[in-house]
This record gives C-alpha cells, structure tokens and sequence, in this order.
C-alpha cells in the first residue's frame, strides 16, 4: 500500500535517534528497526549518513539488498556541498547519490552565526552551498529534503537571513524545508508563531524536527502542524541527542486520535506497544514503564478511589482506549489500593474473591506487611497469584521445598571463572542434592534447581529465563542494602514475572526462580 | 522571605505524585521531599489528605511540629462533603481542619457522568456539595482551592455545567478554581480555548492541573498559563498515576528562563538539579537520565561533528546556560564520537593531550574495543580517566595486582545466609590472602579486599560506595548474559563512577571495585 504524500511521518531514529546516550547500533541492528518502523507505517526512514560513516555505508549497502519495505522510503542523510567547492565534484554529495538512497535529506545552516563561526564562510556563500547542493541532486533523480539546522535560533537572531535560507532551498527544488530546534529551546506557541510566519512569506512546504530539551517536543511537532507545517520528524521512543527528540509514538497517537489526521496505514496504530518494546529490546534499552499510550504504567491505576469508580465505567477513566494503542488496562496492587483493587486484580487473574471479604483482608495485609520489605507486586503479576493462592488456599502445597543451597564463584589465578551451586530439596517424598556449574551464580543456581528437579517434573524443561533484573533498594548503602530481583520466564507462549528480596542478590534470586517455576508448572496443568 | 501571591507554583508530589507506580513514602520520606520543596522555592506543598489516609494524618501532625517552612504553606487535600450530608457535621471535611493546614484544596466532580455514575447524586446536590463545602472551610479560617476534576473531559461533554461547578467554587469563595486534566488525554491548543473561555464566562482565578498521558503536561501547563490561568499544579520529576504530572521542574524553568516570569525566590533555580536528583533518592527511584534541564544526559553532546564546533562557541549549542538549573555540559566519549571528543573530554579531566596524536588514536582504538565487549565510559568518568592515563603512561603502574578470588554464598536449613570473599593479592612486594564477610557476595569482596589492603594503604577506609547499579547486557538470554556493574564511590568529598562487564556479576563488580579504589588512591595524592 502507497501512503498519501500529502503528510509525511518522517523517522530518524536510525540517524538522530542513535545519537543518544547510550545507544550504540550495528548494522544488523539498524535493519531490524528499519523493518519495525517500516511495519509501524511511517513514510520516511533515515538510515544515517553514508559516507561519512563506514556503518552506514554498509547499512544502505545491505539495505538496498535485504530490505523489502513495505511502506517507507528509506531516505539518505547529508550536508550541503563544502564551502568553495561545486556540488558536481563534492565527494560527499557523490556518497549520498551512490547510496540509491531515493530521497535525501540535506543539513543546511540558517543561522547566521553558525554559518560564521561553525561553517566558516559568507552568508551568501552558504546560499550559495544550499541552491548548488539540492539543483545537483534533484538533477541526479533524487527528492531533497532540507533540514535548516538550528532554525528558530537563526530565525530569533537574523528573521531574514533565515528566511532567505528557506526561499533558497525551496526555489532550487526542495520539495520539504524542514525547521528545526536543534538545540531545543522552543515551546510551542512560539514554534506555531514562527512556523506560521514563514509559511506565509515563503510558501514553501515545511516540516519540524523538534528536540525535547525543554520537554515540549510533541506538543512543539504538533504545533508546527497547527501553523501548517505537513512533515514531522521524529525518533521511536524520543531517542536522541540530550534529552532526546520528538517521540514517534505520541505525536503518531495524537494525530490519529486526537486531531483525526490519518497518518498511517489502517490499523497500523494498534502494533504502536509492540514496536515501541521491540525497538527498545533492539537499542538495548528497558522500554520506558512511564512512555505515554506505550508505556506498561501508561494505562495502570493504583488509586483506591479510582479502583472502585473502575468497576462502573472504565472509559471515565482513560483518555483513550487502550486497545487502539495495542497496550491495555492494569490495576496495581499496592497497599496505597485497598480492597477494591485487589477484588479487581484478582479477577483479572480469574479469580472471583469479591464474595470472601475475610481473604481479600488477609491479602491485603500480606501486600502491605511484603511492600514495607520491598516486595513489589506491581511488576510480578505471577508471585501475586501465587501470594493469592496462598491465601485462598489457606498455604496451598509445594511442588518441592527447599532445605538449603550454596553458590561457589570464584576467578583462578589464570584469570579463568568457575561458578558453582548447590541445592538441597525435598519434593514427592524424597530429598535431593544437586550440583550445577553456569557462568553466573544465579545460573549455576538455576541449573542445579534445574538438575535437582527434572526427573520429578519434566515440564521444567520447556520454561526459559527471558529476563532478569536487579534493584538495589535504598541505593544510599551500596552494596550493604537489600537487593530486589525481578525475574520474566516463558514457555515459549506466555510469560511470567516473579519477585526475591534479600539481602543478597542469589537469596532473592532463588525466591524469584522458586515463584518463576512454581508458577510454570501451574501453568503446565499440574497440581502440587 | 515570602512569595508573591500573584502566581502560584503549587506542589502535589506527596499527594498525586505518590500515585506513580513505584513509589511508596514513609511519613519520613514525606517530610524530608517537603523540606527539599520548600528549599527549592514552591508556594504550595500538598501534603496528603488527612482522614482518609493514617499516614497523611500523621505526616500533618508531625510537620506541625517538625516543619519549619521558609517559602511554603502546606496543603490539605480532600473532597467536598457527602451528597445528602452537611459540611458543618462532615467527618472527612471535620480531618481537614483538624490537620491545621491553613489551605485546604478540594477536589469536586464537574463532569455530569462522573457526578451520576461515580458521585451517584445529582447535577445540583453536587453543585450544593460544592458551595456547602467551600462555605464551611472559609468559615473555618481556611484558604480553599477547588480541584475541579475530570473538567476538560466534563466541558466537553456539558459545558454548562463544568461553568456552573467553576461559578459556584468561587462566588462560595474558593481562591482558585484549578480545571483538572485527570485523565491526561488533552493537547496544548485545546487547553488554551478552553481555558480562554472559562477564564471570560466565570471571572474566577484558574489554575491548572495536568496529566501526561498525551505527553504533553509541561505544554498543557504553559497553554493554560498562556491563556491567563495563575496557579499551576506539578509534581518533582512528573511523577504522579499512569505517564505521570506535569513536571515541576521544566515548567518552573520555562516560566523563568523562557518566559521571564519570576515564580520561584531569587537563586533558587540553579538548586534544581541537585533537588531533582534528591528527591528521586528519597522516593527510591533512579533519577531520569534524560529528563529536560536536570537530566545527566540534558548538556551531554555525543556527536563528534558537535564536538569539534563545540570547541569553537559551547553557546551555539546549548538552548541555555546549564549553570542556571545546576547543571554542567559534558562531553561523552563513544565510538560514535572521535578524537576531537577524546581531546575534550580529556581536557575536562585535566590532561591536555592534543598534541600527541598517537596517544588520542589509541585512546579511540581502546574505547571502541572496550564498548564493544559491553563496557560504557560514558557513565564512569573514572574507569574513562584510567584508561587514559594507561595510554598516556603507556600502562602505569598498579597499586595492587590480583591473583585470585572466590566467593561463597549459603542459604542453610534454619535460613541463615553466610556471605564470604577470599582475595589473593600483590602488594608492594607481597602476596597477601584475606577473607572477608558481608551481608552480600560483592559486600563480602568489598570487604576482603579492604582487609588486604588497608595496611598498606589507610587512606581506603575513608571511601565509601554509594551507589551500585547492575545491567544485564542482551536481555532477551537472561542469566546467561553479559553483566555490566557500575559503582559510584565517594571520598566524602567528591564521587566517581567506574565500570566492570564480565560474564558474573561478581566478576563484573570486582573491576569496578578495582578501578574505583585505584583511582579513589589517585585521587588521595598516591602514587603507585
């Protein structure tokens, strides 16, 4: 399916987005977001800047191979030809054309002083740079798009040299002029009286790049919209330089949803979650719980007051319906929630307890008496149940039971490691000992669980660690505080997430691994 | 020095910020942030709300008594009286007052549905409710604020009546009428019209209480100001239920350093970062990365094309001087970046290497090899300066080798847990064996190697570690992957970040153990 040309939901996240903090992308792993974003819907991906970067040479080397985009254009990213020179002969415009790349976006200076102090030349030379660089390429067959880096600076600093730079590109064949906030200071009513002032004098057409350092990038692109801008660049997740840069997903949401713009194609809104987590697992980064519409806390609800006003009308209490986003309502159990989110979190699970005020009581208190110890059931739904079992069951029976264990790690003097665990268990009448050797101690633990128990319950086999995360409670202590381990298991179809606390880090493993695989085999159909 | 009432910066952090997920504030917790806001400059700490909660109630006893506030008035939250009552003999409006908060702020449905199907009253008892409620609370000394929740959703619906719920707020003598986005589904154009309007048809001082589910709450807060609201409600960090609150931080940074608006006591701007970052601690929450103005990352420039114009005017790249929020530029040192990024970052840490190119080439080679195999100098500073110094010195010197360590961790029948480190070390000439024990087998290491160390070396026992952060690199393994473990270590003075990656997380902490007290004895004035 073609989209419409008449918006263009721009991607740099392969280009700006890498800049951030922290990011640091392959080749492999720049096609893989490449194929998320193309999937998202967006118009436009830029992949970076052949040429200038060996990996990105390679990237559109391999894209013009191995990707088959359904949706995007994958777009080129450069500079304007080097001062002095002629756009015929410069070695970075010829990368940019033998990229195949068939659109490009051209960074251009609009701000008088950076012109001067950065780029070193005449103003009109640089106007000279834009009209040269974008005639070459709309000459070599490609769509220019311009980024007029710190625009709205320049704008403040020199209205018409800014303007000029605008006119230039457009009149040379530009097909977007794109404003941008480099530095990120705007807030949006300024952005909407500046986008709208040059639309006027210029009538070209005009696009944002917003970078969020004075946190109003999405309301900045919507802005822009407003004043008529009908190009937006954003980054998935609001990766960027700094604090980052506009996000993909609550400027796509809110065009969608907000201002009825269709900007992507049918139903492409609804796999918003699932790309948002799965660009995020790429770049190596935790998805943001917090992110709007993606994120796991973005529709959760904690308050009391609201859990029980829930059970007449959720749609009094979100903003949209979570499912057009692909994420969906959570209540939390804390011990700030009473009975009613925990009535309500019990029947999410399937358990019906809104008749046994006695039980719901008791859960409530055991929440409340583990949260002051630093157990959170918020991120691990499944040691909830199981904590709910407890109490519905009045100790529901053990697959197996622990009676001791013990973890070797050690480095030799030839720099070699060997990690070493111990348990001892009783499960079915009988005791256990079993040893298991991993490259961690908190694997070494789980292959000697693995060994004691897999004779008893081959179910064990088919389950899968996918996550494991580590928090230090009460940081200001260092190493001497307790240490909360959040676990995630699959079994290839489901997965499930489970809490240790203890002092340290191998205790509370072994509490979160013993709920992870209790879980497992309820799961698996079996009974105790 | 007391503030001007014309403009209310009003903190609801200890009330819908405690919402977040996540969060979870001992009475204690509460008045140690209450202190850090009032350093910071608001006018308004919302406290909690008194009755309903045990623990708000004894957060207002107790800051009556322990409280010395230098700019705030602490506030009371609560909800009007019940439908078919009367104020004067309610029990949760009698908590109100007796919690001695000389504001109270009430929240008050002004959506028709949410009177029906939530309140289950009428349209004109809740108005009732309402002007009974105010009435009462002036009557009684108190200054009254009005949360008008659900009201942007609720104009929508019936604007009528969202007017009338304003006009009765203030004609019974409410101070400000606050137009609650509660459920954060709201854009900045749309906030402003509708607070215009509101603002032309009631006469009555507004303020502004935004939620962030579109992403958009610090935009929200500003539309609203923008169009003549004089009270803006926002929480440390945006924390608060779902994405979270308009964050108190970047509105107060735009107000005064964007719209030259005075809102907070002279000074007291440049305390923002280390305020922020506080209050994260309290709350038990890393402190955002990437948030605007505060955020680590906030004047942290990556992109070696940045880097080397940086050089030139740091103000062409920056949208405001990053001492006037308490913060600093820094530059990061990446494979992203090249030599100009080494050179600077090198000469923030007081080595000027410019002119030696071969050792800046060699610095890149390493850091790119390093971050490779999963280590990151941009978060350790320190492991980052040993490097250098390993290639300016071409290897310096160590103070102390390692031969061998082991650590053993148990769990026996009873539940005791045992934690015990053996190190092998050389020394000035010996070899030294030393076991140590602790609550952890990394606090156990800790311990062993101080043991062996301290004769040697007394000036360890005055370095403490602070902080402690464990990743697992390539989630989607599990246990089986990559850790990467960073420690920040402080004299009591100063403090430094070191890394360490190895396939154990004790492995991983012995590195950055080892690279912190090394550069902790550097930093004492040893040499090796």
């Amino acid at each position: 399916m073609t989209l419409s040309d008449d918006f263009h939901v721009f991607d740099t996240t392969l280009r700006d987005g890498a800049q951030r903090e922290g990011i640091n992308l392959t080749v492999a792993d720049k096609l893989t977001i490449a194929r998320h974003l193309d999937d998202f819907g967006v118009g436009f991906i830029e992949g970076g800047w052949p040429g200038a970067n060996p990996r990105d040479t390679e990237f559109f080397a391999r894209a013009a191979d191995e990707l088959q985009l359904q949706h995007a254009q994958l777009v080129a990213f450069g500079a304007t030809r080097r001062a002095g020179g002629e756009a015929a002969t410069d070695a970075q415009l010829a990368a940019l054309v033998a990229s195949g790349a068939p659109v490009v976006t051209l960074v251009a200076k609009s701000h008088d002083r950076h012109v001067e102090l950065a780029l070193r030349t005449t103003l009109d030379e640089n106007l000279e740079m834009v009209r040269d660089s974008v005639e070459y390429l709309r000459a070599q067959g490609r769509r220019v798009f311009i980024d007029c880096e710190h625009f709205f600076d320049g704008y403040k600093a020199n209205r018409e040299y800014a303007l000029a730079v605008v006119r230039t590109a457009h009149q040379a064949g530009a097909d977007v002029v794109v404003l941008c906030d480099t530095n990120g200071g705007m807030l949006p009513t300024g952005v909407r009286d500046i986008v709208a002032d040059v639309l006027l004098e210029t009538g070209a057409r005009l696009g944002m790049h917003a970078q969020d350092d004075t946190g109003c990038a999405v309301a900045n692109t919507l802005a822009a919209v407003d004043a008529g801008a009908t190009h937006v660049q954003c980054t998935a997740n609001g990766y960027g330089e700094r604090v980052g840069n506009a996000n993909l997903f609550p400027v796509a949401a809110a065009l969608e949803l907000k201002l009825d713009r269709r900007v992507l194609p049918a139903g492409r809104l609804a796999e918003m979650t699932r790309i948002s987590h799965a660009i995020a697992e790429v770049v190596n980064l935790t998805p943001s719980t917090h992110q709007p519409y993606v994120g796991v806390s973005a529709f959760a609800h904690k308050a009391g007051l609201h859990a029980s006003a829930i059970k007449v009308d959720p749609d009094l209490y979100q903003h949209t319906d979570p499912a057009l986003v692909g994420n969906s309502m959570r209540m939390l159990v804390s011990d700030m929630a009473g009975r009613a989110s925990v009535e309500l979190k019990a029947k999410e699970l399937g358990y019906d307890v809104s008749a046994d005020r006695e039980t719901v009581g008791r859960v409530v208190d055991t929440v409340k008496a583990r949260e002051l110890q630093g157990y959170t059931y918020e991120a691990a739904d499944a040691s909830f149940e199981l904590l709910l079992r407890d109490e519905i069951n009045d100790n529901r029976e053990r697959f197996f039971a622990l009676e001791s264990w013990r973890a070797i790690v050690e480095q030799a003097a030839d720099g070699s490691q060997a990690n070493e665990a111990t348990v001892k268990l009783h499960a079915k009448g009988e005791r256990i000992i079993a040893t298991g050797e991993g490259n961690g101690p908190v694997h070494a633990l789980d292959m000697a669980l693995r060994a004691a128990l897999e004779r008893f319950y081959p179910q064990l086999a088919a389950l899968e660690l996918v996550d494991y995360k580590v928090r230090i409670l009460e940081g200001e202590h260092g190493t001497r505080s307790q240490t909360r381990v959040l676990v995630t298991t699959s079994n290839g179809q489901d997965e499930w997430s489970t809490v240790g606390v203890a002092e340290n880090v191998i205790g509370a493993s072994w509490q979160a691994l013993e709920d992870a695989y209790t879980f497992g085999l309820l799961r698996a159909g079996l009974e105790p």
